[in-house]
């Protein structure tokens, strides 16, 4: 036992960046394959297996197993806007943003090879062996987010602005000691029910992707496994929507939330006290020190 | 840092008024935006992109975010019956009542104008351009609650008189200490899941408002907004009785908690003993002081 | 407020059954309220305002928000099934179980008179005026429970008993100290689970009422309403077996609690070390030492 | 009562291994019980009583419902996978595998045994007395899992695979104390939470058993109770799929937790700080010391 204690140090990644880079990997496939996986089922069952709200509760699932997952690595952000978000609140090193962004794509890209091998079949029966993007037997939104025809570009912007901005307001009091905090070890079931929400309400128009890695990771599998390049330019280059949409959403939200609510809020007094609700915090609820969830936001 | 510091310091609102209002504001905004954006996805999409359930299930996620948001600031009311309900309890000043209330109507009438926003290519393409109050294409429903045609007036009164009523007998034990209440951390969901309920039993007649800020917000976009007068007049003026009778219901059912409940619940001893029990509140579940959420009930 | 203090003292009820009766009845009578409320929005919209799940999350939340309301003043059995099941765990007066079971049955009759007040206008509507028990048309179901036309009345008495048996098997765990149980203030949301469960499994036959006063408090309304003698004659007299199945079927279960798990669980090795767990209890929890859930049950 | 006490000792189960075995089969009976039956009523009631979803729920509420009841008595793996995968990480004894595996099955087949009575006659009524494996009137998937048609051998192996992998990665988190783990007294609501996911996301090639006993219980059963040996033969011998990928997925999703995350969290750092950490936990959340679920894992 003692000789894989050994064998196990010396496999331990020494470089925290390296380590956040495999939390975010981890947690967003993790996020991808629950959500991609139930869209795969309820399209190719043509819902006999499920319906569109299987399809919102498997994401909000994947949000809570992957923040459990990752949350103690890298405050498990899944989503480049969330990891933006918090550059600018000062919870995350801007040099970070680029290396998180690039391993929540990657997992993304992951997790829809993987959606792709176990529904292979299934994809290959539902679309007659066509893997289009338009018509009854599209299959290309089992994986990316498209619009609905009726709907004009700035619309779309707007909406996944209101959807993201609305991800941020809603999650930031979660961990605010400042305010009326839920609890910590339950955050993930909350934040998921928070997506829930929004994915019942904002998902109409282009699909309520509110996050740039979930939405384009799957679009470049669908590209490289044969959807073709119409995936990037259908609906008039929409899917540059979910990749800058959600980025100033999210910064938009967490501004709305410091300025109605944060800087209203009282502030903890001083370092001696925080140091002491600190001490509180370790002893009745194990608060994980590890978590960076917002932990610097209440310091700004 | 420090700068910055001090220029949010001076941006805080001094007025504890104001920033009620302010939390009331952006919760019954968030309330509000959650549950319509979800009628408009489920009624524009035809019910493909969602249900009945869905919408309950949004308001509900919308009650929940809400309130994680501003209980610490204004206690969470979003609703001008609840607001009422404290008042005549004694957990909110009466000077107050009026303040809120609007600051509710507000919240509710700007969600609704960014929901015509959003939704706003799929409503004209649903409706025809033509926005109306009934037949199959009405889009009003989107917002403000309407009847069915076979209820009549006093049923509807009723209906909304009862609504409001198990709200208030079922949400004032969740946060009474004399009872067995619920974590004060994950009031939110709870009190969320009483509204899901309801929504789900009572909301047949005419569509479970049970909140007079949740009606007539939306009820006077719709009104401005192009659908005409016919908002207020339609279905006899049905619009007074979501606003009246949920003020009446609101304090009927605080008064059953009282009579039934409250009252014969073992007293907090003396003073000193209470004391106590806040300071281990306070070290055992970083028990929020600032949260008024009916804190003086117990000690009428 | 000394003034309105004295005259609160004053109406206090002294008698601590009778406060239990006022508890299990307004528990009863929120339990039925959201359920049959439930049952006559689905039935009278046609399925359009909900579906057969609605009702089954309906009585869900009302089992979860009628233990909040009552836990401390009578335990909220809501149940004489359940009630029952506790005087043979030694949890509740023999005495007691008459009246429990009386509160009961009279909450859910006003309950079931209630839903009938505020769903009168559809249910005319929806029934065409004949109120009858058989038939396309028929209102009855939304009451009290009926089977279905294929079932044996040995396989309904079957599925009553099982079912009340999963109930007490599932719930008795949760609650008791010496196995691994629930958090106590999260209790009620948890039983509405298993509760969910149960009706999502098995209310296929004759519709899960696995409580007698759910069962024979509506029946009675609907008799006395206008319903006719049908309600208790109909179906080869079934009306018996969710009376005397659930009480058979609670007893059952909790015996394999007892026999499969609980006597095995590690025992509480002396009164001081028990009396020094409470005290912890007290400290971090503020458990509410009113609260009589099962509480003398692990004493057995 | 000191007469019921000694009597009570006299009946307890020295044995540990026996305690395990009967708390593993009344677990898994209960998942079943909930599951099968749930299947049962949406397939026998042509889903108007019900619809894919439930059945979802119902085994979810049913895994929340085993671990609550057997926890504390066998650490409530409920399935065979679960079983082997804390073998490999040294939470469970290699010895007992095989007997926690057939206490498993066991259970399951019982559990559906009862389903099969209770729901006799609706069977019956559905199938016209034929019990098949094929066609419309089918009734042995109510049992065990079948595959759809246009799958094959090859993605079914490794859907489960998958699917198992998701569950181990998924829970494994949530009760690791190096990672930011979930409370330990909702750890059953969580892990029901996560299953619901995976039945929601990947049920629809094969059935999503993720589950040895789950499958082979029932197919047991099905086989000895009437529906014959095509249970075992069709679909070109597919039952061992469900027995033999989710041992390889569980192991499999347990390493992932390993390699990518748990060897590069913190590490507690001596024995001491250990106990420390325990003697809190003991007191701040009456953490069940008789609950073995992974806390050896942490020590690996």
């Amino acid at each position: 036992m003692s000789q894989v204690k050994k064998i196990i140090k010396r496999m331990k990644v020494k470089n925290e960046l390296m380590r956040q880079i495999m939390g975010e990997l981890l947690g967003t496939f993790v996020l991808l394959l629950f959500g991609c996986a139930a869209a795969a089922q309820v399209k190719t069952s043509r819902e006999t297996k499920g319906q569109f709200l299987s399809v919102n509760m498997a994401f909000s699932v994947g949000v809570m197993s992957a923040m459990y997952l990752s949350r103690a690595v890298s405050g498990a952000h899944l989503n480049p806007a969330v990891s933006l978000s918090f550059c600018v609140l000062g919870d995350l090193a801007w040099i970070k943003l680029l290396p998180y962004s690039l391993a929540q794509i990657l997992g993304a890209y992951l997790a829809s090879g993987l959606v792709y091998l176990i529904y292979h079949d299934a994809i290959m029966e539902f679309s007659g062996g066509v893997l289009t993007v338009f018509g009854p037997n599209e299959t290309a939104s089992i994986f990316a987010t498209y619009p609905t025809d009726v709907v004009s570009m700035q619309t779309n912007f707007l909406d996944q602005v209101v959807g993201t901005a609305m991800l941020m307001l809603c999650i930031l009091p979660l961990n605010d000691k400042r305010n009326a905090p839920a609890p910590e070890a339950l955050l993930p079931p909350i934040v998921a029910t928070v997506v829930l929400g929004i994915s019942m309400s904002m998902s109409a128009n282009c699909g309520a992707a509110i996050n740039p890695a979930r939405d384009l990771g799957p679009r470049l599998f669908t590209f490289t496994a044969g959807w073709g390049i119409e995936v990037f330019t259908c609906y008039d280059y929409f899917f540059w929507i979910p990749l800058v949409a959600p980025m100033v959403g999210g910064v938009l939200g967490s501004m709305i939330y410091l300025v109605f609510i944060q800087w209203h809020l009282p502030e903890p007094e001083d370092e001696s006290e925080s140091e002491e609700f600190n001490e509180q915090t370790k002893v009745t609820e194990h608060n994980n020190e590890k978590d960076e969830f917002f932990h610097k936001m209440s310091s700004l």
